[in-house]
């Protein structure tokens, strides 16, 4: 039941084509947490400078499901921050800027009470450094993954051995075509899984929904029809959350040998695509501070009516 | 039960990245008619000129289920012929030369016998040419027209006649977007709704599924995950074959005053999809020539559980 999350607490801003935020909370760690909090408790592992305002500090505090004892505060250093604008149909976006501050320091300490914790999310970093955290957690049962195009590019190598020891990945579609070769994201998929010791592959293809390639099968859903975008940002990360804190709740029930059932992680897929699709309606986690558990599960059924077959 | 289909048959020059096929039969009603005559029994309505030989009047022979009385001959014209060729990732396609031929001349008369006729499909051609053809099945139950990107520029007056008196309408994604304005699919769908009679709206996203907009709720599909796409030709045609097919083999049974209920074309999506996925695993029909029930069966049960919640 133990889920920790190690990654980025960040300070965005953010520029759409309707509005925009500056310097809200934001970060993979900050968007997952919040997303899995509905499921399971969630401890997060990252550190912040001394330009974190209490008011960030504060937001955590609202989700009663997150700890937060692990997020290391450095006075002396800057907050990772990051400006983004996107572009008018939302499915694109240029960094604006990126001001990595206590990302170039020694990663944060991850505290002795949360080492035991058995469902480990690696949320978006170098690989080196996700693969030094992974092994702060001898007694995960599942393991999972995301990275990056930069990672692909000057980190392959470290990359393949995180593949090594971790269960899952969660990439995008574009990604998984960077670090394979191959243009079809299921062939690509399986060759990502052929190539280490992966279990799984979920391919993460936004509007389009997402891909699953798994060594027990294949599957796939679509988005949430949103018809109203103010912010995709976290939309990734509070995918995943949905994802791991469905898991971490329910995969005791469900374990085959020491591995999570296929139709276990199908279904957290789904938590986690309704999950994301309230994210995205408000900029940072507004619309996630308001949510209740009835809005989401009511989004829930109403998806699976509308991906029955 | 009665299911026709009005549009062309053609005789196609395809290139792909991995191979061509030249002057093989094909046309959106060829495409249609394979795919729902899986299911139930279809006519079709089309013309050909004195170049269409009569090896291709054998393809549909091969297929029990389909009635070519409808299938006029001009010996002094030719058969609509096009050529195209398909880019690196097959999901763009450049036309290579568009022959016209029998298509410059009146619309092919509609048997009779096939006027009764409970199910019409009016494949893409002018709007015009398809509100004269639906005129003459007096008794349809449930009428849906297919349309593309030039009658949207250049005859969109009688599209939007034509939508106040067809029940459904099937699009490509970016079509939606050309019609409306809006980039949101739903919103475009509904939009298209709105402003007709229609009572649904299917948009083709291709390699990324479908999404159903309908007067009783939104519904969306991923495509089946095929590695290996020989030529994606008629794509869109089975899978509306398909859908079309499973509905007039079960409407029936599930009719709700003067609709057909949302479900039963929910489904009818999820049985389109599974016909075109073995469509595009080959040159023209070679693939559906060789298809039997029980593996389209299998295949959909596959289907089923890949995009279960």
């Amino acid at each position: 039941m133990s889920l920790v999350v190690t990654g980025t607490v960040g300070i965005d801003s953010v520029y759409t084509p309707t509005g925009h935020a500056e310097k809200v909370l934001g970060g993979s760690c900050t968007y997952f947490s919040a997303a899995a909090s509905f499921y399971t408790p969630v401890k997060l592992v990252a550190a912040v400078g001394g330009d974190f305002a209490p008011s960030y500090r504060e937001v955590f505090k609202t989700f009663p499901n997150i700890d937060i004892s692990g997020l290391e505060s450095r006075p002396a250093s800057k907050t990772f921050a990051w400006g983004g604008k996107y572009h008018a149909n939302m499915d694109s976006r240029e960094t604006l800027f990126t001001e990595l501050g206590v990302l170039t320091e020694a990663p944060p300490p991850v505290p002795a009470a949360h080492t035991s914790s058995e469902y480990v999310f690696l949320a978006n970093s170098h690989p080196g450094v996700q693969l030094s955290f992974l092994r702060q957690f001898p007694k995960r049962k599942l393991a999972v993954a995301d990275t990056m195009d930069l990672w692909i590019n000057i980190a392959k190598d470290d990359l393949k051995a995180l593949l090594n020891e971790v269960d899952g990945l969660v990439l995008n579609y574009d990604e998984a075509e960077l670090f394979t070769g191959k243009q079809n994201p299921v062939t690509a998929a399986k060759q990502i899984i052929a190539e280490s010791k992966l279990t799984f592959v979920v391919v993460k293809k936004g509007e389009h929904g997402c891909l699953f390639v798994h060594k027990d099968g294949v599957a796939m859903l679509p988005a949430y029809p949103a018809e109203q975008v103010i912010d995709p940002t976290g939309a990734g990360d509070t995918f995943a959350g949905g994802m791991m804190g469905y898991i971490a709740a329910n995969h005791a029930h469900h374990a085959v040998k020491d591995r999570v059932h296929f139709e276990v992680i199908q279904k957290a897929l789904a938590h986690g695509t309704v999950v994301a699709s309230f994210n995205i309606e408000s900029f940072t986690l507004s619309r996630l501070l308001t949510l209740k558990k009835a809005e989401l599960d009511a989004r829930y059924a109403e998806f699976a009516k509308m991906v029955r077959v």
